[in-house]
């Protein structure tokens, strides 16, 4: 086993890293920025850091002063957490130029699933789903139709030049394309001066279904059952929840096997995330594979039992998996509130600042992973999620309402936070019959 | 469903029950001392009344004005934790008089279990194996003899006046009996001035291991396993588990079945707990049965996924009990460390005042049930523990590692408290082992 390791990382990530070195008796490092010396995960490492000024470029992001902390410090390991360096390929690379082990995939992992394209490529290869479209611009009608012919309808035309979801057409029979395909080059003509056009699957009313996979250096890789991670704002996760209430036990091991020969295609080591979306007909389509431990792993933790940054560690010290598949049972339900220091009704816009007042919610089937304190203050540098409170319940209705219950007691004062909107999503009619997708927030909030 | 309930307690048991209340939409009302106005659970629940003065006698204890709160604020059911009037046949009486439903079993119930001799003689008559000895004093060497041959040595000779350990002869063999006997008469006239001896099996290395039983209104009972809470000092318990590590799968049946049958023997409803000695050779032996939630009950929650505090509220709301027996499955290790605000090192004396600062700790299957927060000043007139600190690992091993890693985490300062003292159990080279009974503090710390 690992005997140091070094948390380039902070916040609540950083704090639940050392609270599973810790419990396996490993010591533990935390690097900090200039702004985080009264952190948490400054004060409960073993050791800490300090490795540059407040911005993430000059602390988190600065690559040469972390080696030197864990040279320094003699930790054998670096954990990256989630975010910052954590898939960035050159990092892993350097770490292990400098015999230190990074507690991760190989920088060749990191770079083949980085890389949008080439991902959708090893994938295909691998036959796992993904979602179909042109090679590049569309130049003709002719084309169009062809390609269309071998995607399926609906299918969606993107002007290449667009963005923010303006210059897409959605086509749902063959008769429609070609009358849209024009206007559609006309209107991107004039709207961006560029008429160029892709074409690809249209995917309806997607939801945002993921797959937690593990595996170690000796071929070995599991899957951990699904992530239901539907409820966005601006494609950043609000809610998470485990298992998803649309997929049944054949789907999950379906999926599982799917993810699984998608892990195995990339030599995959330590814990992953092979991303999907599904539509309304329950056809599901490879999104991106992350190459590296969640914010959201903490619902299958509590639905599997299993200690996924545990594991983690486990695998980079070289240990073979001591799980077995079969061994891996779904037990009750799961959710994830993310907890933001911003202001909903804003914009959701970042509220840092001095936490005056908290009253932390606690009792039976209540996690919180968080880094904030009574009169922490929440620095303005970084990402504004400060807690992360997660349920656990027999089945999907116990755990909503032990959520709300546990969302009622939680008090943050001194700024703003999305604890009060949490609530009202968990109130919902809609999501509290699962008929949700990636545009719940927008369509019943219009946020 | 009951719609409103008055919890007749203080502390986090009083929060613990507003939470369950709150999450199966159940309307809660506390009561509340003149020394509890600010106390966590009379800020939480929907409805709050002053019942009396700090001293228990006068609030927690005061039947006639918790009475009258409940008929005032309309609650249709009393839950009255545990301690104070929890296990009062009166108060039970008395609530059924008033049509309230006192949430537990029926007075009858309760005084039968409440009466020693005669608990033990039900049990006995139900085919539970008791502690056998004699009916009253034991006048003659020969009337001992006899008596010890059907018992079975060990036995124990007890000066009738004696107390607190004092007057207590062991023997062995028939060859010591009546040296023995003699010898204790006589010490027993000098020391107590009266020389009357009671005799019983002597106990060897007893471990302390109960048993959760849950029943309904329509005679089903079932079991959810044994806790393990061999950890005491003078009699109260400090550190419980779930499962013992020294009950396989089969004697966990055996004692679950004879569980059972005790609570079948007095037309159970409710939560209840059989508590056993377990002898070095493995027998066990009964001991009580409290008829009230216990303060241990987390630790069986937490390995079950059974909420035990709702099971009583449904019961209470007249439903059957939803869980079958062979539905019930033991999931990993649980441990729960009592927090108490005292002074290990000062005979465990209490240690009320303001708290602080107070940092919580959290993470992966940590539970915390408190009521204690930043700020709060822990009155000197009841109970000194302030909260339990319960954790769940995938065995006995991860469990303890992640209660050493909890407890580190756990601040309270302005109040002397037994955090460290309970790191150092969990030290403990015999507490790693197993090799634990009630006698461990005493022979391990001296205390």
């Amino acid at each position: 086993m690992l005997k140091k390791v070094l948390i380039a990382n902070r916040g609540e990530i950083a704090v639940r890293v050392i609270r599973a070195c810790r419990e396996l008796g490993i010591r533990t490092v935390a690097i900090y920025s200039e702004a985080d010396k009264e952190a948490l995960h400054t004060q409960l490492a073993d050791e800490s850091v300090c490795v540059g000024g407040p911005q993430s470029k000059d602390s988190y992001l600065n690559i040469k002063n972390i080696l030197s902390a864990a040279i320094l410090t003699g930790a054998e390991g670096i954990h990256p957490g989630f975010g910052f360096l954590s898939e960035n390929s050159k990092f892993a690379q350097m770490c292990k130029e400098c015999n230190i082990i990074f507690i991760g995939p190989d920088a060749e992992t990191i770079d083949a699933m980085g890389n949008k394209s080439k991902a959708k490529e090893i994938m295909d290869a691998a036959g796992v789903p993904i979602i179909r479209g042109s090679k590049g611009i569309v130049e003709t009608e002719e084309e169009a139709i062809e390609l269309c012919k071998t995607i399926g309808y609906p299918i969606m035309i993107k002007a290449s030049a667009g963005g923010g979801g303006r210059g897409i057409r959605i086509v749902r029979e063959e008769k429609d394309l070609v009358s849209s395909y024009t206007m559609a080059k006309t209107e991107a003509k004039i709207a961006f001066g560029d008429d160029s056009m892709y074409i690809e699957k249209f995917i309806e009313e997607p939801r945002h279904i993921e797959v937690q996979v593990l595996g170690d250096n000796y071929g070995n890789v599991l899957y951990l059952g699904e992530r239901d991670c539907s409820i966005q704002r601006r494609n950043q996760k609000v809610i998470e929840e485990a298992p998803s209430c649309v997929i049944d036990e054949e789907t999950r091991k379906k999926l599982g096997d799917i993810a699984v020969k998608a892990a195995k295609a990339v030599n995959y080591k330590g814990a992953g995330t092979i991303e999907f979306l599904r539509d309304k007909y329950g056809e599901f389509y490879f999104m991106e594979m992350n190459t590296r431990i969640q914010v959201e792993h903490p619902v299958t933790e509590m639905i599997t039992g299993i200690d996924i940054v545990k594991e983690q560690l486990n695998v980079a010290s070289n240990k073979p998996l001591d799980i077995k598949q079969e061994d891996i049972t779904i037990n009750g339900h799961a959710i994830e509130c993310r907890i933001n220091a911003e202001d909903p009704r804003a914009g959701f816009m970042p509220s840092p600042g001095v936490v005056n007042v908290i009253n932390l919610p606690g009792g039976f089937g209540v996690r919180l992973d968080t880094a904030i304190y009574n009169g922490y203050k929440i620095p303005p540098y970084y990402d504004s999620m400060v807690a992360k409170l997660i349920v656990h319940g027999r089945d999907r209705e116990e755990a909503i309402n032990k959520m709300k219950r546990a969302l009622d007691e939680f008090i943050i004062e001194g700024v703003k936070n999305n604890i009060e909107f949490q609530y009202e999503i968990l109130n919902n009619k809609k999501f509290n019959e699962g008929d949700i997708n990636t545009s719940f927030i927008a369509q019943e909030f219009g946020m």
